[in-house]
This record gives C-alpha cells, structure tokens and sequence, in this order.
C-alpha cells in the first residue's frame, strides 16, 4: 500500500531538528511531497506538518523512531482521520491591462485576494483544499504563470481532541 | 548582523533533496524558523521557502554551498528585496456555543474563514502577513487555543521578473 499520509510532528524548536527529522525519511526512501513547519503557541515547540506517500510498513518504522528522537514530543498520523487540510499557495501571473478583469473575476470566485498588480503581472493568494488550488492554477495557465510558490499543506485534526 | 533572511530553492523533487538542504543550515548553526515546501507549476521541481536568522557573512556561505548541490536550480533570498510574503494558520479554539458569536466577528474582521465547528471548538483558517496572524492569535488566546498548525512563512517577488 502506497497510501498518503499527512504527519503531524511537534518537536522542540532547535537547530537541527528539522535536518534530522528529513533524513530519518529520506534514508527510508521517502520522498516528502511537502512540508510545512513553523512556531506554535508554545514558545520553544514548532509543528511540521509532512505529506509522504509510501509503504505503510516502512513508515511505521519511521513513525517508531521518529518517537525515539529526544526533541520530538509527539507524532501523529493523521492517515484515516477527519482532518482539515489546507494549502496556501501565491501564483504570480501574466496580466497585461486587457486581461486583467478575467483574472479578477477568477479570483474572486475562488476567493483568492489579489495581493500585488504591476502593469503586467498580478500576484493572487489562494488557500483551501488542494483541489482547489489545482484547479485555479490550470485555469491561470493559459494566462501564462510566472512563478508559484506554494506552502506544503497544513492539517489539524477535528473533533475535540 | 543577524537579519532576517527569506530563502526560496528551487530544486528537484527527489529523495533526500529537503534533508540535504536542512542539513547544510544546521552545520552552520542556523535555526530554520518556518520552512514551506511544496510542488511548482513544473513537473520534478519544488520550491522551498526557509525563514532564517543568522549573521549575513556565515549565510553567505550556506548560500555558495546550496548553489553547488547538484539537485539545487536556484536560490534567491528576499533579503532587502519587495516580496509578497504569506502566512498560513489553522486555530483551533475553545467555543462553546455562547462564545462563537465573539468569535465568529473576530474571524470576519480579520477575514479569516470558519472551517470547522464541533460541540465545542472551531478551527479557523487564517492567511496573511505574519503581524496580522500573530494579533489574531493573541486575540482568541483568552478563549483557549487547542492546536495550532502553521505552515511556513511563502513568498514572491514583486515586480516583472
């Protein structure tokens, strides 16, 4: 089974940590579909959030030592579980003036805000489901897109854990 | 001088590619604050966003070695350049039912979206400028905060390039 599984990992914010966390999975042969780390409410703890996809055998063991590591204070795999996901995402797109009413319109019914316009580009913001965003991005592209920059997904589980 | 420092990579999508990157950042000693990384528009290469604070002159080294990666296509830092820098959050916050109310205007005002409701919690999903999210979660701090989930600071820059 090569299923997707979105890990949850809080861990105490110090230097390294993250270059640990990275190669525990990259010596399993784990490519990381995408990351995203950063502070918490707790001074000194930062969550990553980490999309893999891959054997579920190997990844337990990952998981097992993951436990292991000193800085890390918990793992959670949310593969299975109700979560909310969310993926943000600025696309940076050709608009040239005559363009412009299309891309704005598009944006709006996505309700993604334009967050900068220069006389022959915009810069949308876009954030929810990965669908969506997959969507907006093949809709842009005949526009022609100059760059994207997109934060890995983010998740957090429902319920009243 | 220890500035702030917004690196963004492009690079291959590989195996290995993220630790190898964080590696090179903790050799130096250099805490990874928030990190994003995600897929782009084009097949096999990702961008990762890396917010670092450190001394210029040791970053400039991290910088000449990550242009020598052989998986690294280019590396640019925001440093003292016009971007377009977001934030993504989710919250999850305490809310009983005569507490939403409060809750829900406070998510409007700072446009934010409900993305969750449970008996007695929401999640709320908030985009934008660091500043703005860090007042928003002071604001909903009094009502408890669960979880929070954020993902690494992305970016763009302005301008036609």
């Amino acid at each position: 089974m090569t299923d997707k599984h979105i890990i949850s990992i809080l861990a105490e914010n110090k230097v390294g940590v993250l270059a640990h966390v990275a190669g525990m999975f990259a010596s399993r042969g784990f490519n990381i579909e995408s990351i995203a780390a950063g502070p918490t409410h707790e001074e000194n703890l930062s969550r990553m959030t980490i999309v893999v996809r891959g054997d579920e055998s190997v990844l337990e063991q990952v998981r097992k030592q993951l436990g292991k590591v000193i800085d890390v204070v918990k793992v959670t795999d949310f593969a299975g579980q109700d979560v909310v996901e969310r993926d943000l995402t600025l696309i940076k797109v050709t608009a040239p003036p005559n363009k412009r009413g299309e891309i704005f319109d598009l944006t709006e019914a996505f309700r993604g805000k334009i967050v900068d316009i220069g006389a022959r580009h915009v810069i949308i913001e876009l954030s929810g489901p990965k669908q969506k965003i997959e969507a907006m991005i093949a809709l842009l592209g005949p526009y022609g897109i100059k760059e994207i920059a997109r934060a890995g997904r983010i998740a957090l589980g429902r319920g009243s854990k």
